[in-house]
């Protein structure tokens, strides 16, 4: 089994095997699956195939195979496929993994089912899974798994290893955790320490006690800023009183950051983060009417406002040519500004102390953009109209248009935030009504007062 | 010196510390930088300050602080601050960094000075830097460091054991690399099987050797998808001959998946993922005069068109009061098919196997959705205006334009790419180009044609 595919690798395989799926050569595709593909190889070609093609695929599997490969998949799917599957099915299929995976599964599955499958459980493997259901997926809590080392800190280097050659060891072991009697966490051991220092060395003396346990109810995003800045591969996670729960691994840390960086595009178009590219044609229509829907009601307000001014474009047509002009550049403003807002969000450089600096900058970054546009336009408007009045107006409609954008954009982040909605998903339909209106107000309004 | 602190905590400090900045309270403020913050919390907090407040805060770190902050601060900074030293300095200020960073560092600045640095430093590390610089930053080799444990396969355990005690071991060893006596890599020997393996078992017998070493050309997504599938700590780096040249770590593939997410979504708004949320007002606004004026052509194309129709709107006014809204409907179906396109691009899901029956499935979405809404449009139409034609018309235009829309939604990306041009950055643009144009003139040439 090839342990790292590239992506040419990746497709290249990918084809082989499609190729295979249409000529029902039974053993190829059972090659691929058993030898030449691992688990999240094979997941990466489920997600990236029809689902005629998948559904045909998930059969070759075995209900060993199906259980490696249904991690690396994808919410939906694992949704998909575990509805298919009877809760001992499901038990069979997930038995081999982690806790915390298996937590994450559970939550993907109808209430109904997931408390069959905890009653299977062996009790322990069932009272470690419910500790951890106990926890929101996107806290620090949900995202820890319970498979952790511990060890007290007045033992020496010797004892812990001869313990560490009894115990199976997980996956990721870069450190030890040191806990008292309470199983309070006190430090971490890395492993290298144990290689590098004398048996006869206690852990006290060489733990590092500076490394603070975060909290299980920290938020994902929390958590992946602390791995990002202190460069982690592990950290503890502890209850309100100090109790070491369990640990977080950086591969989850890296799923976390692919995650928001997902959502953060994804909901720019109005698309959930979890958005099947290759789900079937009805579904994906249904899911991106709405943002169709939401966009198409902003429109025609901004159409409502512009009919206000109908009996001043039947006099000059040029109002209703040069008027998306306006709004457009307002949309363009806005956006940039929101953009970085919500990015300094997200990297918490922004904050309530610099947040008006932050406004009275972007005013002046408006400011200039809008002169320096302003003149262009008004510029263009002249050879175009020859009309020295129109492109004063529109010159002053861009000016007043971009301010607007900026201010708006600068501080819907933290309004919409306060009250609990999301900016990335609603900020941009939001701030385009807003330099749509604005736009369409602004240089009509001025246009029937001064030009009619 | 707290080693994790949460944002919460940071804004905290941050604010004492810009606090005790104005009072001009020297001592607290120095007692802030040399116990209360750790560098990169120093860094982050000079990120996300006005100018004026960076350059005071700078003047009061050491050399030793501004050579441990400065590997943490944004490239631009680092160049910003890096100019303002001589070569001597910068020796002295970055002497005690990774040999990576100091690539990357020198790859910041002007030629001349780097060259100085280069030469001032001792041999050893000049020849270790040149190595790296030698390969691009976005790749493999540009992500490397070079400070990897290499043993042989023919060794015991013990031997590596005295060996490691016998030198200093770099941060996140996860793992020692096996090479044969060409250097060329043979495999992986995970530091946990030292300890839980008896001593005398010789590397050959553990070593993993399904880890395949990573082509130092490859491209730094490529490596993080591999590090993302195989939930990797550090891999091993190679030249085309497999001989071991370096490795990469994880926290370093973080930063390379925080920057193409923030490439992602900065760049839709036309902005560099490095731009600085801080910078002075006439900087920024140069940044994003640029996206401004190039939205400012797309507009006037789309203006120009729509003014081709003059004399038609000049009877039906209610023509320039619809016509932005088939544009805007088409330009949000085609951003959702652009978002989804690229993603898929990114995580590797979408090839060239699976893009027709993609386009075709986008095809469908769209054609769906264009008859929902045509529907729903010309219903308001006829309720607006109570005129069935121009209901008719609309509802035709809708359906031509999101069809449009999302053909070019689907295809743009690829086309963009096989003439080496980003489609996260010029996608957008482009898109709602063809979508203005292909809106007004389907809408405003059938109207013109059926209705006068």
């Amino acid at each position: 089994m090839p342990s790292q595919l590239n992506q040419e690798q990746l497709d290249h395989y990918r084809a082989d095997l499609l190729e295979a799926l249409e000529d029902g050569d039974t053993e190829r595709v059972q090659r691929f699956c058993d030898e030449e593909l691992a688990p999240v190889e094979i997941a990466h070609v489920i997600e990236s195939s029809p689902t005629k093609v998948r559904e045909l695929l998930w059969q070759y599997l075995d209900e060993e195979q199906q259980g490696d490969v249904l991690p690396h998949l994808n919410d939906e799917l694992q949704q998909a496929y575990l509805s298919q599957m009877s809760a001992h099915e499901i038990l069979e299929t997930t038995q081999d993994l982690d806790s915390d995976d298996l937590a994450d599964m559970l939550q993907q599955m109808e209430p109904g089912v997931s408390s069959q499958v905890l009653e299977l459980m062996p009790p322990s493997t069932r009272a470690e899974v419910e500790g951890l259901l106990a926890y929101p997926e996107d806290t620090a809590g949900g995202l820890m798994n319970t498979d952790v080392i511990t060890v007290r800190a007045d033992v020496t280097l010797e004892t812990v290893l001869r313990y560490l050659r009894r115990r199976e060891i997980p996956d990721h072991l870069d450190a030890l955790w040191v806990v008292n009697r309470n199983f309070g966490y006190v430090g971490k051991l890395p492993i290298v320490k144990l290689l590098t220092h004398s048996p006869d060395t206690t852990v006290r003396e060489i733990m590092d006690s500076d490394i603070e346990g975060i909290k299980a109810s920290t938020h994902e995003d929390k958590v992946a800023q602390i791995f990002e800045r202190h460069d982690l591969v592990s950290a503890p996670v502890v209850n309100d009183h100090g109790i070491l729960l369990g640990r977080i691994t950086v591969d989850d840390v890296l799923d976390v950051i692919r995650e928001s960086a997902d959502h953060a595009v994804m909901s720019m178009a109005g698309l959930d983060e979890d958005e099947d590219t290759f789900a079937p044609i009805v579904k994906s229509s249904r899911n991106r009417a709405v943002w169709l829907g939401i966009n198409m009601i902003t429109a025609f307000v901004a159409a409502a406002v512009m009919s206000q001014f109908e009996a001043s474009i039947a006099q000059i047509v040029a109002l209703a040519v040069l008027s998306p002009v306006v709004a457009s550049m307002g949309g363009i403003a806005g956006s940039q500004t929101l953009t970085l807002m919500i990015r300094g969000m997200a990297t918490g450089h922004i904050n309530r102390d610099n947040l008006v600096w932050l406004i009275g900058r972007e005013l002046g970054v408006g400011a200039l953009n809008g002169l320096l546009w302003a003149g262009v336009i008004a510029t263009i408007t002249i050879i175009w109209y020859s009309d020295v009045y129109l492109a004063a107006v529109i010159a002053a409609a861009i000016i007043i248009n971009l301010l607007t954008a900026v201010l708006a954009g600068a501080s819907l982040p933290f309004l919409l935030k306060s009250v609990k909605i999301d900016p990335a998903l609603s900020g941009s339909v939001i701030l385009t009504t807003i330099t749509d209106v604005v736009g369409f107000l602004t240089f009509l309004g001025l246009a029937t007062f001064f030009l009619l």
